[in-house]
């Protein structure tokens, strides 16, 4: 029997120790997704405790706990953090076979050097030692990311952000780690919401450019986009139910956006227009940047509207939407290539049934452009576990070339979840270290050494040329 | 090589095989959702033979006959009982990795002492075998079920039914395993059917209401309710092609049930929007009586129009649906919770590709009024194998709390299917041990001990809250 | 560790070991379905060099180096057949866990008698010595399949072809091995494309019927029929998005292929009800001729328009569709099955979510008339690898009969791709193997070497009724 979680979690045959001690740890981090808030790293915060680095703001955490029956008061009211703390222990004494059963030891033994189990009889001794741990100040954010060996990190932004944290990053010395924006337009093109209107006016208060028109509007996010370009943004981010695709003109377009301002109500259909038409603009800006377009699909947001107006968004009550149309992505994709103004693609789908769907029509849009131009995203969210990631890797190395793809990213709101770069990468090596002995693979070191360097970080730095050397 | 399936089949690994031997295997049974006919227990049903037994009413294996090219005379017709064995054992020989092989061995290990190979050659010494112990009476119902170690199971009922067989048992002291009804209203919703008017007739007749208007058949239904629930009802199943929610208002519903009445046709919508309304209706008074809701969809029945109308229903012509929008039943549960009316409810769906939707979306819809109060439900029919199990124990511990999941339950016609029990516990068992043995779970006994016991049998006492005692 | 890809590649166990080497590898092959060029056995075409074999056709590789960002030219294009070659040794470097880096190498094994890597490094001398062999003149077509101990191969051919190779290939005494045609009516059914009109004319002249009315067309397809049926042609073959079913009346398509000839535009609905009755007439002639009916559906073809305007079909921008709606595939096979005219019938679908519900429909619709009469055809194109074999073979097994399965076929343009048997037996020996090492089958030499020697040979011999023995 293997002991609990050691040096050799994850790692089941002596090739994949060999891979991931010798090439895959020792590697930094490239954490090219995330949604960590800049002005954390600007301002170098710190915490009290650990139930405010844990469950301040996680709801994967929260959706875990409310499956344990607990009281909302212990997840996000106001219970005191002692208490919550016991809850989250006591919900893991079920949680086997669940990521956070990983997730929450792998961060307790690398930042707290605790190598033991937490649950409601140690939860007491965890939460001294985690506290003691905090208190004494060297866990501020930006120990905890420099501890973590991160050479770069990219958060998600507005474009009516003043990316005024990231400005401060830029100009202060002390800190070496590249912190860039990332350009996620979803408030601008989601016409649909009803606070549409009042995004607008942020959007031409920043922009300066007073928006009455569609074409107003691709000005002001032209200007936004220079704004981004300069202080380094490399990609973009959508977060779609479902990758549209119903071509119209740009006076259509026009027409939509206008019956919007006027406060008239648009058919599903008007709204599919429009938001075709947005990214067909978008996608073109975008390779003009050599920005990578990020596309996550396949999510059904906010199901439980009582829980909705009590807590808001991204409080745990998302779940998988199934309608995911290959026809829609290919459609747009096939668009985009017609007029060559496909940038860089990471295509991420919410539904694991996608995986061979995904990576099939990923296929079709290669160019010599970039190596692996349409790329298959990490397992996403619910996904993000060792079955996802070895179906979604698998899947990859079934269809295109798993050598070429790009790997991790956080995706997280939390500080110590750079852990998951560990666990992809001793999950990356388990698979590979198996086909190695089984006779599937050659036992070429020099040629393993490259592929495992490459999907753990020279992959990343490449292809979204990061200003950053390979290792 | 291990022996073909001995003390040890399926437990590969020491952990597995101390947690099914010592925890799992001695547990009783709640098999808290099958089809079996109350009268056989009322009666005390005795069998001939072995193809009374096994082949009188089981789809599952008729399935497999005829995809071995045997005639229907062999399997629903005529010929003697003898011979349908011999065509069931030769079936066998090819039916490598099929559920059938291995529910088969265990019926004969388990209840006839046969630890030998069924096939072509040893049907005939099985044949007598069997009968030999069938025909010394020590093989009926009753003894059946208290061999199994039973403590409870729930039959499935028509509220049009009177329960006599219930209320027979009940009143019989001289068994003590509890037989509980379920309440399953389908033909009371389904006003599509083209018998539906006699169904109402039936159901006027017991209830002793005249059903004119939909309000007459929801108060001839809440007499039902009633009626089965001072039977000791705990428990609510749908049978659906896929969970369907067109909200509409009472008045609407009305209006559609006047128009079946008076035998107009309905579109397709109308159906929809009265089964809403009907769904609705229904869990508010399942929230009254603490019943759990089960919901059954995804599946495609009688595909065989020839063979229908031959056969009938529930004759091996079913398949699964691909047709189960995750957004209708999302809206559904979400209306039910948004009036504070969502009972307890289990998920089951026929495609396998819904798991992972499935335990997403339960974890919307947690609350503490239940520990794990919506619950994706064990593999079900199809998915009823050692992969189907796996995947839905996988995905439920990934996406949630596996550890209080609540478990198996045959979904059978047969007297001897409570094996499947033990090929589930052995599966569970299975799985836990891999992850102990990797490292990837603590081996710490009493919460191992906790939770096999915990899915095996304690979770179901608690979540349905049976008048049993946790063991 | 176990050597790369030596005498016992994907043989895990000692019980694998034995069904390999004994039984599956001594049979010979039916590869009853590829897309071999019929002329090139005819005059038997003999290769210069390894990339005319390995690139010349081979739209996998293709996508896989433009995966790797290969330039066109060296894909397609026109440079030099060595620098290709070096290109797709580039290729493989990344290729780890792809199915082509083990037919690649299987392949070269096999047929070249080269047991080492190829890569960047090696790809020289891999040149040469493939080269060499080639150049001796021993590695013509018929060479291939002879050393390949094929002893019945069906091509894929148009109702307008005038099948001359074929008749060539039967009337010549020298090559033993049974080339037989496969009806393949895409083009007479698509009534949708551009160049319909042409078609009809080549169907025309080769039937001596001229064609005005859909009746017309019915009677130059049953002539062509019976010249493939005089042939030897056993089986027809259809590509299709999905498997569609809006009937229509004989009238109704009557009128709407009138409507086709005189340049009308037709809806969709149209389409959909002209290709309906099209293949109920067309499974009806199958059924008369006793021959098995192919489906193949799941792809969306040609995604990438600006390639397609360069290279035209089948060359690599294909993907999968997810539109397969299993109520149209149900409404079609009971169509048939109602009116008695359903042929044997082989499904697959591109989309591995779909393998379950397959396997449960099948089972809808068995008949005594032929064992296994619907079958699941093997993992196919994407899925014709190591995952989707299994995911396959697990499926079928678990909703149906695994030893009636009709086992594996190339759909290959390559004269090596037999390798590909290969692949398939020993994947297929070791899932046996596992079962029974784990005690989860019988360890019966005899019934396990009847389950072998069937799927890898005996049951397609039987299944299709070839001039063949069993063995």
């Amino acid at each position: 029997m293997k002991p609990f979680m050691d040096h050799n979690f994850l790692l089941h045959t002596e090739t994949a120790r060999k891979l991931y001690h010798q090439f895959a740890s020792p590697l930094p981090i490239v954490d090219y997704h995330c949604h960590i808030n800049p002005e954390e790293i600007a301002i170098d915060r710190t915490f009290e405790n650990i139930t405010q680095v844990w469950l301040g703001s996680d709801h994967y955490k929260w959706r875990l706990m409310r499956s344990n029956g607990v009281e909302e008061a212990y997840i996000t009211g106001d219970a005191p953090d002692r208490e919550k703390f016991q809850k989250y222990a006591q919900t893991l004494e079920k949680a086997i076979g669940n990521p956070l059963f990983h997730w929450s030891h792998l961060e307790l033994q690398r930042f707290f050097g605790f190598q033991g189990i937490l649950n409601s009889k140690t939860a007491d001794a965890v939460w001294n030692m985690c506290n003691e741990k905090l208190s004494r100040g060297k866990m501020s954010v930006r120990s905890l990311i420099k501890q973590s060996h991160v050479s770069l990190l990219c958060t998600t932004d507005d474009p009516a952000d003043d990316l005024r944290y990231h400005q401060m990053l830029k100009e202060d010395p002390s800190f070496d780690v590249q912190i860039l924006p990332t350009w996620r337009p979803d408030g601008a093109m989601n016409l649909e919401r009803p606070d549409y209107l009042d995004y607008l006016k942020k959007l031409s208060a920043i922009s300066c450019v007073e928006i009455k028109t569609f074409q107003d509007l691709k000005r002001a996010l032209s200007i936004r986009m220079n704004a981004f370009h300069s202080m380094g943004c490399k990609i973009c981010d959508h977060g779609m139910d479902y990758v549209m695709y119903q071509p119209a003109s740009k006076e259509e377009a026009e027409a939509i956006f206008a019956r919007r301002l006027s406060g008239e109500a648009l058919t599903e259909a008007e709204i599919l227009k429009f938001k075709t038409v947005f990214m067909i603009f978008s996608a073109q800006k975008y390779k003009e940047y050599n920005w990578v377009m990020q596309l996550h699909f396949g999510c059904r947001r906010d199901n439980n509207r009582a829980m909705f107006q009590k807590l808001g968004p991204d409080t745990g009550f998302d779940c998988i939407s199934d309608f995911t149309p290959i026809s829609q992505l290919a459609g747009f994709l096939d668009a985009l290539s017609t007029k060559e103004i496909l940038p860089k693609t990471i295509l991420y789908s919410l539904n694991p049934g996608d995986d061979e769907k995904i990576a099939a029509l990923a296929g079709c849009f290669q160019d010599p452009e970039a190596i692996g131009k349409v790329q298959h995203g990490s397992a996403w969210w619910f996904n993000d576990n060792k079955t996802g990631m070895i179906r979604q890797m698998t899947s990859l190395a079934n269809f295109g070339l798993l050598g070429n793809f790009i790997g991790m990213l956080t995706d997280s709101r939390s500080f110590l979840s750079y852990s998951r770069h560990e666990y992809f990468r001793r999950i990356l090596c388990s698979l590979i270290g198996d086909w190695v002995e089984n006779g599937e693979y050659p036992n070429d070191m020099e040629n393993l050494k490259t592929i495992v360097k490459d999907i753990s970080y020279n992959n990343t730095v490449r292809y979204f040329e990061f200003d950053l050397d390979t290792v």
